[in-house]
């Protein structure tokens, strides 16, 4: 049996890991971390730092730490992320075997709240699949291969941009639109939605908009000592955040940004 | 000098503090902890409790509870709301020029997020001008009545929800509405949105939809032990959601209910 625990840490401020993300850290047997390569080593650090701080003189929590596999950049979007999942799922699927051969409980650290925006959930489901067609392969196709999945929440970047710029994320009984930087372009205004939350974009999302009566407040690094905050009417700081944002992914090597636009 | 912590707190389990905000708490002169009239109690309590477990032996805090003014019930919604921040702020203004008149940090405990559907931050607005007039009221016009407001982001309703549905907010790749029962039932099915999160709904807003392809997660007193969670497609569980939603409320006296929506 394995219990896999997908724990959300925040996206950047070690204090904002909840109580009961800290108790799931400490009851694991294996801790996986993933290394996404050079440039994001920052946030693997962050997941090294919160172990080391969190994990208990008690926890016997081996930690093994370990290369994601890289997406295609292939055109077919959801086929790449599919065998993308597939790829991962694998991964850890081996990583398990080998170090939880008996069974166990595993924890992984996710950034932010693992519901959104966030993979993990959909490999361990794939997860699945693999640990029953490889129990099939060794003939013990009758066995049951029981993985059960806890969800630790855990703070959004999204909070974070609120919270930092000290800001609802709704106006008063409106409704919010969470969306990705691809969908804005190719979308445009939800016609629905009051305030628009924006993560995954690559940079100036909100340029294929008509920039009047539009407010925005960005943010970069959120939670981070590197945090980075700008707001204003869009047509007057549209520029000086993508200024902003150049320079900072110079600097840094990477980036992560998020921002909250409002018709006001 | 007032410092103002607006200290999200999760939605009932006390796990889902986060750090900050038990180092928020710890730091605070004055904590306040509004009543909101019997039917709700444990959710007053969850707060005492909160404070009693959170607390350590160095905290200087003194805990104050108060009755928290009623809301207008009158048709005029938004007017209602704004009289009703007004009188809040008053409260508010009043229970800290009697409890920390040299000033000091004041924390007080918000149901979730600060930032999501909640009025702490724009009562904090109203208080601002509160002090502001009241200074100008004692000749003392020139004096800068000082408010700092800070936020501590916390679990919100929808990510327990989420988690213990195990389930993503968002389709992949996708975007989400957050929204209320109220603009569910007047706009309907937001036009651009694969997911759709429903809050403040005073019961079945889902019914004003076409149901066929919508999958429904619901649940009650989510991250408390009286939780209830239902799932299925929308035609085949938007009556059980009903009854349940019904006789929970009458067997504990109020009920706090949130779900999600997708077209699958
Ligand atoms: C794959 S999603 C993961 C979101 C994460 N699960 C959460 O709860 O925030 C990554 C996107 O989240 C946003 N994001 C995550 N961490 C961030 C941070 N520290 N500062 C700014 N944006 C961040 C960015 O929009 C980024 O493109
Ligand atoms: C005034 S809003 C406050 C939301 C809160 N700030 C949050 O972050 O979840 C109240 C609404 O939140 C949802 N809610 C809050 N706590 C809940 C709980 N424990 N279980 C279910 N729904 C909850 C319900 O939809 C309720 O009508």
């Amino acid at each position: 049996m394995i219990h896999l625990s997908l724990i959300g840490i925040g996206t950047g401020n070690p204090e904002h890991v909840t109580l009961a993300a800290v108790r799931a850290l400490n009851e694991a047997d294996l801790i996986l971390l993933p290394r996404k390569g050079e440039a994001k080593s920052d946030l693997v650090d962050l997941r090294r730092l919160l172990c080391r701080n969190l994990l208990e003189a008690s926890s016997r929590a081996r930690i093994v730490e370990f290369d994601l596999p890289r997406r295609d950049a292939r055109a077919d979007y959801l086929g790449a992320v599919d065998d993308w999942h597939g790829a991962i799922a694998a991964v850890w699927a081996e990583l398990m075997a080998t170090h939880l051969p008996q069974g166990g409980r595993v924890g992984m650290l996710i950034w932010g709240d693992p519901s959104l925006y966030d993979s993990s959930l959909r490999i361990a489901e794939r997860l699945k699949s693999f640990m029953q067609s490889a129990a099939g392969r060794e003939g013990e196709g009758e066995l049951q291969v029981d993985l059960q999945v806890e969800i630790v929440p855990g703070i959004t970047s999204l909070q974070v941009l609120t919270a930092e710029h000290r800001i609802p994320l709704n106006a008063l009984a409106e409704p919010v639109q969470i969306t990705t930087g691809r969908r804005l372009r190719e979308r445009g205004w939800p016609s629905d939605a009051a305030s628009v939350a924006v993560m995954l974009d690559s940079g100036g999302a909100f340029e294929s908009l008509p920039p009047e009566g539009l407010y925005i407040w960005w943010g970069a690094y959120l939670g981070m000592d590197k945090q980075s905050l700008i707001h204003g009417w869009l047509v007057d700081v549209a520029a000086a955040i993508l200024e902003q944002r150049a320079a900072l992914r110079e600097r840094h090597g990477w980036i992560m940004d998020a921002y909250l636009l409002r018709r006001v």
